[in-house]
């Protein structure tokens, strides 16, 4: 069976943590994971950082596929209006790659990987530890993020999801460690 | 004074409107509007086109400014998540290609064209006929993102307003009928 690469991205109005993770055989392997972390500047030039550092990751990791938290119920009008204006970057980035983009709930996120749709971030961050074998919890947003990519992973492993595929073959990964991207764009 | 051309947009979840004018010697003179009809597809298709619709209006008419219509108070949380979602994608077009975005709350652009920050569609569509002599009414997306850019004008030339200056110098207008954007992407 092929190796597929997941790049998953958890968006938010103030950071977007993403994480990649490598599929062969029913396992899964951590690539690596991080956060972006949006420049205190206006609303364009936050957006702007969100879709080139995507754009960045996509062309440095060559994933085959994408998937994002689904939101159900945001918390409030003005809240959902700056989480959509994240995706709404985030989701072009990918789009423009011709991915399909995959939407898990955070619920099904948490029980997938926790067992448990309610499970905390704490919770989140000690089973990303545990299931990818990292030596140290990963930050919040990249767990959440690895969450979802692992969430993917279970989900069209267990053949309960049709998935658009890819355009891209798979590459050898890199090891690469969980960072900030921070660099201007 | 040198000729600026502005570019609005109104966007929406279902038609993005937009709206080019001319503005020199302060008055406005009606370049082209009409309407981007998202797909009824998948989010990350109905994105795309967004994204690439508006990156071909700023191609074809090399705007100087970017105006958009500021959300204060949107409806619900999942209407806002959406409209979220449209801005984040036109914007990123915009910011791009250098562009500063100005926002305009939507009373304030109805006060800048009607005199009157109630103002219902029918009378903006009125009002915009009047102000830039058109033969008929436009639509009424249309209509609201050439107000944002009348309201971006008013604003502009009473220096009521710190502006960015777009990088780009101005070009000669070519006439353009208002018309749907359906081509693919």
């Amino acid at each position: 069976m092929a190796k597929t690469r997941i790049l998953a991205i958890d968006p938010g109005s103030r950071v977007t943590g993403f994480g990649i993770i490598d599929v062969a055989n029913g396992r899964s392997v951590y690539v690596g994971s991080g956060c972006i972390r949006l420049p205190d500047q206006d609303l364009s030039v936050r957006l702007k950082h969100i879709f080139n550092n995507v754009s960045a990751l996509l062309e440095e990791y060559q994933p085959n596929e994408f998937a994002i938290e689904e939101v159900f119920l945001a918390k409030n009008a003005n809240s959902a209006l700056k989480l959509g204006q994240a995706r709404g970057a985030a989701i072009v980035a990918a789009s423009l790659q011709d991915l399909y983009v995959h939407e898990y709930a955070a619920r099904r996120v948490k029980q997938s990987v926790v067992g448990n749709g309610n499970a905390d971030k704490t919770q989140v961050q000690m089973m990303i530890q545990l299931l990818l074998s990292l030596n140290a919890k990963p930050q919040a947003d990249a767990a959440d993020a690895l969450a979802i990519a692992l969430c993917h992973a279970n989900t069209r492993t267990s053949g309960g999801l049709e998935y658009g595929v890819g355009k891209r073959a798979g590459r050898t990964s890199k090891r690469w460690t969980e960072q900030d991207v921070r660099k201007s764009v």
